[in-house]
């Protein structure tokens, strides 16, 4: 997987910082997670081809996190897109972006799916064979999801030095593939586990903003690779953070604590702080394992 | 007055360039004219103070001249904004904006009123004690509204030589300037030419984006000092011009002619050309004075 921040500030977009939006690449398809406004140019100037974005998952509709959403639909019209593009979000979404295409005039040129979500409970949104993508339901001042992107695995990896010690011929690669044993023309069988290698563990990436402190969304996340929790305040503003909603730094980390998740990435900073160190610091008191989201900066994992 | 171009390319937002979104300041009242995606970024990079912003025009609802709008009212709330905005639009407008904001579970805290536009005839929509504007109708693929903004005639100004040769009492001087003659304390009549001088002409700016060519509008912006008038294309895709109701340089330099303008600017340039001074050279084959828009320039006049 690899992560790449289009933009991961609070609030509203300024000469140097942009609200939310990420990419997500998971086996070359790549999500786009949350659309602020000027996503677009981030994606531009993150070199990330808008033809291959065909999913995009909204987590709630304050502005910070979905006002760049429709004019990306409707470059793409611009840019004479024909494949589907579907859209995960709040119930109201829909509303939203047909109801400006209406009053300009114009439609698609490509089929346009919403999945609208209402439900309170973790739920499967998307699957193919690949990944599978899951609602994370956070606790805001609205109707607000978290994502949860997990790849599937991978099927096993062949020995080659062993099949062809064994003289398999290929077309029984695909099944050992599978994980099947193989019986040879003299009758002996030889297990899977001397023909393959283990395929490489699945990675999983669980998206969380905007969200109060919120411990229902532990077993949810529990042992993750990468979480992204949101830190719009450090702990010294700890009332300011209860009262709009948010977390500080210090309870970002400690829902990774208890989440035993392998790596904790923070984000969502109120532009009131001038130097976002101050919430790795805070964040660092808790769990080890902390990295600062930034406008442009990716993770590989 | 001062007309500083926050945006002026067409379609789409782009790492470079901004969609339209104009600033007209008439004696230190600040006039926003449409407002694409990334205006409030383009607001702060030139400097211009969100407070003074208090009337917003927007020509049409394709998404290059208001997609930024729904934004910059959410962040006027952020901002703590108490005085009153008034958006001035085509029908329509108000839902867009008070639709999201419902879906938000938010709203202003500051006084939002719409002045929904559907006529076809050119309309008085502002006026106060310095300024007037009115609609200009434009003709493209849904209903679009260019803006003239004129500056009222100022008071006479004070010649004060004569009226400290005549031993005026300042109490005087309000008639004075208010174009009235005054009788001496020995009975002489001074006329009021003798003890004032005339105002500065008032100036006025004409904002047509976008429009097919279209030689209904002379008579509105006859003799105006500035005609910012859309130029998407060259006289080379005249056919694509037609097509999609947008001018060519050409065709907005006919205009301009043909309307006695002063100056004219153009804008709204199609992304397809690398080089925008070719739209310069056609235009100044038609008509001499020719400027050309772009992000972050400023005009005087």
């Amino acid at each position: 997987m690899k992560l790449t921040i289009l933009g991961c500030y609070a609030a509203t977009p300024r000469t140097f910082t942009n609200p939310t939006s990420q990419i997500l690449e998971i086996k070359n398809r790549l999500f786009l997670i949350d659309c602020g406004e000027g996503t677009q140019v981030q994606l531009r100037k993150n070199k990330i081809r808008f033809s291959k974005i065909n999913h995009i998952f909204i987590s709630h509709l304050h502005g910070d996190h979905f006002f760049g959403l429709i004019g990306l639909v409707c470059t793409f019209t611009l840019l004479n897109r024909n494949t589907d593009l579907h859209i995960y979000g709040p119930k109201g979404i829909k509303e939203i972006i047909k109801l400006q295409l209406r009053l300009a005039n114009s439609w698609t040129n490509y089929g346009l799916h919403f999945h609208e979500l209402e439900s309170n409970e973790s739920q499967i949104v998307f699957e193919d064979d690949k990944a599978i993508v899951k609602t994370i339901p956070l606790k805001h001042r609205i109707y607000t999801n978290g994502f949860l992107f997990e790849e599937k695995m991978d099927k096993r990896k062949l020995n080659t030095d062993a099949v062809q010690n064994y003289e398999i011929d290929k077309c029984y690669f695909q099944n050992i593939k599978n994980g099947k044993d193989i019986t040879l023309d003299d009758g002996r069988l030889i297990k899977n586990a001397q023909l393959t290698f283990d395929p490489t563990p699945p990675k999983s990436y669980a998206f969380c903003s905007d969200t109060a402190y919120n411990e229902a969304i532990i077993p949810i996340i529990n042992g993750v690779d990468v979480l992204y929790h949101e830190s719009t305040f450090l702990q010294s503003e700890e009332t300011l953070a209860g009262k709009t909603m948010h977390s500080t730094a210090r309870e970002a980390a400690t829902i990774a604590l208890k989440a035993n998740v392998k790596q904790l990435v923070l984000g969502h900073y109120s532009t009131r702080y001038e130097n976002i160190s101050l919430f790795k610091e805070e964040a660092e008191t808790i769990f080890s394992k902390v990295l600062l989201a930034d406008d442009g900066r990716s993770f590989d994992f």
